[in-house]
């Protein structure tokens, strides 16, 4: 295996001390980057993620054009679904659909657990050529959403404020909603471990909608699979897990002896700290609208942010992914700030 | 004036010990009735808004169908940027749509402070009709939206789920941010000061999206201009703070003197009482899609609630508005479940 050159972010997750904090941005592939979106023109959603060629082009766009320390694969989470027997759309300017959503016990039947080398093998592909590609200049990322997150979709269908049909399902149907949570367990697990295998040094959960959950919902639709997931990838990538808003629940994450939390803007660093514990790295929390800015306000706010988490193992990021109306030059200004930082005590 | 029979959300607020647990439902009136339902079929949304014999009838509807302890009047937070001068639509099923939005300095010129005696005077028509026909059974509340949450309408033109525009509007421009956030600041101090003389005895401010901003910002963008309406209420109506997703700030919120505060479900009332400190009631924060469980789930997951806030002052709520979807029944249970609760010490 090539070495990597640039592992601040692997040593970071580690909980070693390293000579400045590493820097990537949720979504950085794709979304904002003219190249990328000269690629969007020519090829439907699903061709730019299932072509290998393509998805490590855009993984290596923002690693060589805004200059991150880490590369995360250009995938997106509703290919388990899919991989599982669900039809998803990717409607332009509105999201998923999913046409024929879980509403029963008897729509279980419609899914399967899959083989992922032969459903998802196009991922796995993907991140050979793309750690081939990259020789070593910065670890690589792969991900995949959180169980709950996922029964979202599969259930609502489509995207929402509250997933209030889902959760519904859930209510009154715990039996069926948990059997669906270890079917999507099952294969993300298989799924995270073959993105090991093909060459992932990280995997992040992504927990899009946890924020939506109350404590005791969070531990009991969430918490108890991610569990799972992060104690199947122990030894064999680094984990890190995202979920927005459920700040609540820091201290549980941290339990699962996940490398990474990834938090957002809306909870002060030291809480988040103080929450999670000494050990593991916080990653994020810049918000992501205040890329919108003039840059001098950026590099003012990101050293700010900085500041807030400084003592302890931080990766920058953003607390959710780019907003697709974000000027490179402003992405740029957010990853040099971090590069170009030395901690001043007042 | 009529005294108040039922006057527990009263003494709550203002740190009185009850004999039991007041209780009322964000967006009750309206929604989910099929008595609303009808008359939403038969008049706009204005017109319901406007009318203040149909507005007074749907105020009054949840009080006798479902048997909360106190009225909210049944209006909408976008009056106020509709009395400023901005045309409003309620689009069916999508939402409002401001057509004309805010987008520069300039633009502020279309906007005037109005006399809310001439502009809004039928919401103040519509709280002295109601006040008349409740006849005291139950407290009356006011409301309007907080500055920040109308300048996300007022700038972004719509619903949206970052409110990106907005932000990206307060970090470019922000002596023009600052500037509209006193107009309406100023629009709304007038506005609940009328509502209060015309019969409010509780006003309510909803920062619906407060949750959006981080800890700084909310300071910035929305407490200055809260604090501002909470001291101008002072002896003239009880007034409760509900920013959703803001828990990060209840202690500032707390600091402003306010009698309430409103709490989602993702935080603990533990928590919540912690930061809020021990003398403002709190009021929340029951899961609003938990409302389609079966009903012997909601009255289970109603006592944990109440456990979890017994000990201090709280007013049973949602921690955000019912769904249309919730069949009445339920509503119920959700409401007779508080009036029957005892504490059991464990």
């Amino acid at each position: 295996m090539t070495q990597v050159k640039n592992d601040l972010l692997l040593r970071t997750l580690r909980g070693e001390r390293t000579e400045r904090t590493p820097v990537w941005m949720m979504r950085q592939a794709g979304r904002y980057l003219p190249d990328y979106l000269k690629l969007k023109e020519k090829y439907s959603f699903f061709e730019r993620c299932q072509n290998p060629d393509l998805a490590s082009e855009i993984t290596i766009q923002p690693v060589e054009q805004v200059g991150v320390d880490a590369a995360i694969i250009f995938s997106d989470i509703l290919v388990v679904p899919q991989a599982m027997g669900m039809e998803v759309q990717m409607i332009e300017n509105k999201g998923p659909l999913l046409p024929d959503p879980i509403k029963q016990f008897s729509d279980l039947d419609k899914l399967v657990v899959p083989d992922v080398h032969e459903s998802l093998g196009y991922v796995f592909d993907a991140l050979k050529l793309t750690k081939q590609r990259l020789e070593g200049r910065v670890p690589l990322i792969g991900f995949a959403g959180a169980p709950w997150t996922l029964l979202c979709y599969m259930v609502q269908g489509k995207g929402s404020k509250t997933f209030d049909e889902a959760k519904a399902f859930c209510y009154t149907q715990p039996e069926t909603a948990h059997r669906l949570l270890q079917q999507i367990t099952d294969t993300t697990i298989a799924y995270l471990q073959g993105q090991a295998a093909a060459g992932a040094d990280v995997v992040q959960i992504f927990d899009s909608w946890g924020g939506l959950l109350g404590p005791e919902d969070f531990e009991n639709l969430s918490m108890r699979y991610i569990r799972q997931i992060v104690a199947a990838m122990k030894n064999k990538a680094l984990t890190i897990i995202f979920a927005k808003g459920a700040w609540h629940s820091l201290d549980s994450m941290a339990a699962t002896g996940a490398h990474g939390l990834g938090i957002d803007w809306c909870i002060r660093p030291g809480m988040a700290r103080q929450l999670a514990g000494p050990q593991c790295a916080l990653q994020g929390n810049f918000d992501p609208a205040k890329l919108l800015s003039p840059i001098p306000v950026i590099r003012k706010e990101v050293k700010s942010m900085l500041d807030a988490f400084s003592g302890y193992p931080h990766i920058a990021n953003l607390g959710h992914g780019i907003l697709p109306n974000v000027p490179v030059d402003h992405a740029r200004a957010f990853v040099e700030t971090v590069k170009n930082y030395q901690y001043e005590p007042a």
